[in-house]
């Protein structure tokens, strides 16, 4: 059923467990003729590594990239661009101790049971490091996208209890840092916004621009929540406040404001797109939990090793990536309809 | 690209406007052998009728399903189930005064600048009218569902400012008969839960059972928000508080709270699905708006006619529909986990 | 999985069973702007009407399409355009003496087994009737091929052991009285060729022109054999002949020779598009067969009714239509390959 | 448009050129809980290498297939099998001679006008290898279907005018040393049958058994044609001799003759499947050809280096790879026909 694939002009498909061998994807239905700029790419890559933000875990990623086909002389050509990224410092003995045990609010215990089978270590196919295929696909659909003026950026709004228009790096790691102390974990909201859309992206009936976005983004591990616009805000509000107004600039039609979040029909109508992300926080605290083993005794679980306090700051380029993905999707999708 | 067709096993593809012929739906993938309930099917549209409800437009919609193919003496056949649904009160003279506006929040816009054409008339194929089709499959979803045990509700649980763990049919009317008298409309929050699911279903990676239902919820016309479990609230937790331990209850491992709303890492765990969805204010509101016409001149728009104010009521059904269409379509896929 | 779905772009959903209340069809991604010429499809129907050939069989099919949606004064809007083909001159009880037994080289003993329900009738769903609504969406497609100059036609190069550069209608019906009278059937092939394809149709690996082409025709009912080009010929062949040397015209690089038959890679090379369609004889013979009822008893059966001798010459416009619809969608697609 | 993947319950997305780093692919939707026997793969990987057969190019390939992903400890789990197969021996410095050449009958052409760029050494994207990740996926699908007893066998029956009942490697040889003597190359016909093939597999109406098989088939590099039963042949029959008449064998419903190939209205009848495909001569002809440059400018094109004179016997496990490919995802499918 492909279910590992997402898109349908420009589509990726993943692969790869945790501590497998390595991760990758197959990127089909990249345009033919664009130079790839790696360093975009690798750049966006860095954005996940430790030490871009202190808040993460101390595993070492080196995340270079290995492209191994659909590029001729630094360009594409059209045909399915696959690349990999080898896992290099994981140890697998790491994780003997949860192979039995379903860890709270993580995969183990439904991918056990839908498979019969699973990769434990480290989260296996269920660890957020699987989406970092999106990265890659991401950076070069925004390398794309900027060509037509279309650009992605995004912002941590919440952090726990905390809000603000955009926490900055420092104040995200001393948020963080109190959490680690307490051995605990939280959650947080990524607000995105994808700017200079065309009107007309999205495709109803169900491929409407925001729930395509909404399907990507409730993809990122841990994620709850999505809403565009006023989101659920707008459940609060009366028509006269909420509705957009248009009106004519001289140059082109447009909204007077902007509660839709660039969306109207589920079609872009040319105004900023400004959705939230909601995640939970991570489930691996550093206390002891009580849970079960796979044959259902209870058993006290001290999870081991270093552990991300919270999604943010490495989900971003997640995020990003992956509104870059489904922007790109659209803007091809669009050439179709007219003849 | 296919983009009126929704799910994979069991798919429905949608067609129709307004206040075209007919609007209606050909789904594929109906297992074979159901005895159709259809009067089942005809009690869920008729919760979408006018007096289902008061707070609602004033047209006519007798909405009768006719069964065109995919059924032999009350059966399905495992072929596809076409089935329509005649506008018949339709006026499309009612709309002229706004064949040339853009009403604000509509998609009127949008279409024009897609497609250079739209059919304007109740708002073509924008129209919430056109998900329609939705409720007739999720009908035969649940009648299929309920074979196993499998059930859909759903509860009001915002209106504006107002807040429950569900209005009666007559709090809702109350509330919204305030804002009708204001000329004004109200958007809302619906909350559904899918009880008796079994482990297992959901597709990772791009299949996963919460974000294909945020995909199925987001395509309903003026949803802004999807969250599932804690959903945005979970961005305020601690792990600690939000973990969902395990336990064994003697016949089976469930969890003892449910704060993830029963998915895990995409697959569902065994306990209710629990999710929500934000609605902005229905944008015809029967007060005097700024807008422009097609040539970007600035009007003054009155609205004509009776609109809902809300899309609580009529929108419960298709709520549930979607999430019926969506359990059973992984109730299907999940067959091929295994040889 | 969508089975009654074909094509990516332009694509069309089939639902109907010979002889339920109708046949139709769901056109998905049919480009905005269109004018529709209802006379071309009326007279694409009209040849597969009896009286058009005499060779046929004597049920009347009126065959009128009734358009449901996605039209907004005559002109396709983007929206799925759906339409119905009512089944007016049904007779089922004409097929109660087949109803338990399972007519040789037809579909009922498979649409039994595979489904545990079939509906008789006429062969149901199985029917040749049923891919009718192939014909409309490819009369909409060969209406917008021609506004690039693209054409596709047709012609009978075999029934039975008779060759022909292609059969006059006079020459078919003359053939096939021989066969009528004897109460027997006979296969056909049908030559269709594609001209002033552009070069670049056609979606390698999986999607290539002449693959996505087979399974188009592979579809249709009695087909039991496809060749491009210089086909089954071009196992006989020595390279040094069957290559199609390169030249340039004056204007465009042009092969020499066709043996490829418009196809090269996968991908259209400017040449015609020339393939033909092997059919098997219709399994309907008038004299008495030995068959077994489905509880496995031995029975003869001797078929009822007026049956038609062969698929010619109603096959013709289904083999047209499929050939346009392909290359419509091949058109759409190609627009993704660059940005 | 995800042109790259084939397959609906069980795919294969392909990458991957000639002579790139790698080509390989990404099987999804393998089900879980198979113990995978690598020597099977290898085995089926071995019979492409040169030196099974002496009749193809000296190219040394040792084709090892690492799997990266979709594992543990020896079995699959559900998840995304992805492999790579490094292309060692390519030394592209060999192709400077046809990098702006269109060789007659290749997709040289083609591909540089579709794309406005390729990768000409070794045929980049359309070379025959890129087709090699198929027999790795096929290799797994045989391994799983002779759980159900399903096997895929088939012979060389034609080269050029010469016809067998299936030639011995030893006959292949022969026949072909004398071709390659006069620097030419020849056509060929496959025939393949797939034993025990259940009754109900393929998807009416356009996932028909035989349709997505022809599909299948005709994407295998230098096919022109595809006939399943008697196929053309069936084109010179009557009803009377090609129908096949049902008959009770004590045990369940068969059909005396199998005229049918296996397949009845779309959907496998129990019997084998019999299916021939032809393939042309190998257009690269060791004799000087005329052919023009990327300019149109006439050149005379003499190919270097050594290359096969025929597609068999090296397509052999091609043909049965993409035969059990398309069984298994239709064994898989019909879990779905019934709740």
């Amino acid at each position: 059923m492909n279910s590992n694939t997402f898109g349908t002009a420009y589509s990726l498909t993943t692969f790869g467990e945790s501590h497998g061998l390595a991760i990758g994807g197959v990127i089909d239905g990249c345009p033919a003729g664009v130079l790839l700029n790696k360093s975009l790419i690798e750049s966006e890559l860095a954005k996940r590594k430790p030490g871009f933000g202190a808040a993460v875990s101390a595993r070492k990623e080196p995340d270079e990239v290995e492209f191994l086909s659909g590029l001729f002389e630094g360009q594409t050509t059209g045909q399915p661009i696959a690349f990999l990224i080898r896992n290099r410092d994981a140890k697998s003995s790491d994780y003997d101790n949860i192979k039995n045990v379903y860890r709270p609010s993580h995969a183990d215990f439904t991918y056990q049971e839908k498979y019969g089978i699973r990769d434990y270590a480290g989260g296996g196919r269920a660890s957020a490091r699987t989406l970092l295929p999106c990265v890659v696909a991401g950076a070069i659909a925004r390398q794309i996208l900027a060509t037509q003026g279309i650009t992605v950026r995004s912002d941590v709004v919440q952090i726990g209890e905390q809000c603000s228009q955009g926490f900055s790096a420092e104040e995200i790691e001393r948020i963080l840092s109190r959490f680690r102390e307490e051995k605990d974990t939280v959650g947080a909201v990524v607000q995105a916004t994808i700017n200079n859309v065309p009107v007309g992206l999205g495709e109803p009936a169900f491929m409407k621009f925001h729930a395509t976005l909404a399907h990507a983004m409730m993809s990122i591990n841990a994620a709850k929540g999505f809403e565009i616009g006023e989101g659920f805000n707008a459940a609060r509000m009366r028509g006269s406040e909420c509705n957009d107004e248009f009106t004519f600039d001289g140059e082109r039609i447009r909204t007077k404001t902007n509660h839709s979040g660039g969306v109207q029909g589920g079609i872009t109508n040319g105004e900023d797109i400004v959705f939230r992300v909601a995640f939970k926080p991570i489930p691996s605290v550093m206390m002891p939990q009580q849970t079960v083993d796979i044959h259902g005794n209870a058993v006290t679980l001290e999870i081991q090793g270093r552990h991300d306090v919270c999604v943010v700051p490495r989900v971003i380029p997640m995020v990003e990536a992956l509104a870059a993905m489904v922007t790109l999707d659209f803007v091809l999708l669009k050439k179709c309809n007219k003849i």
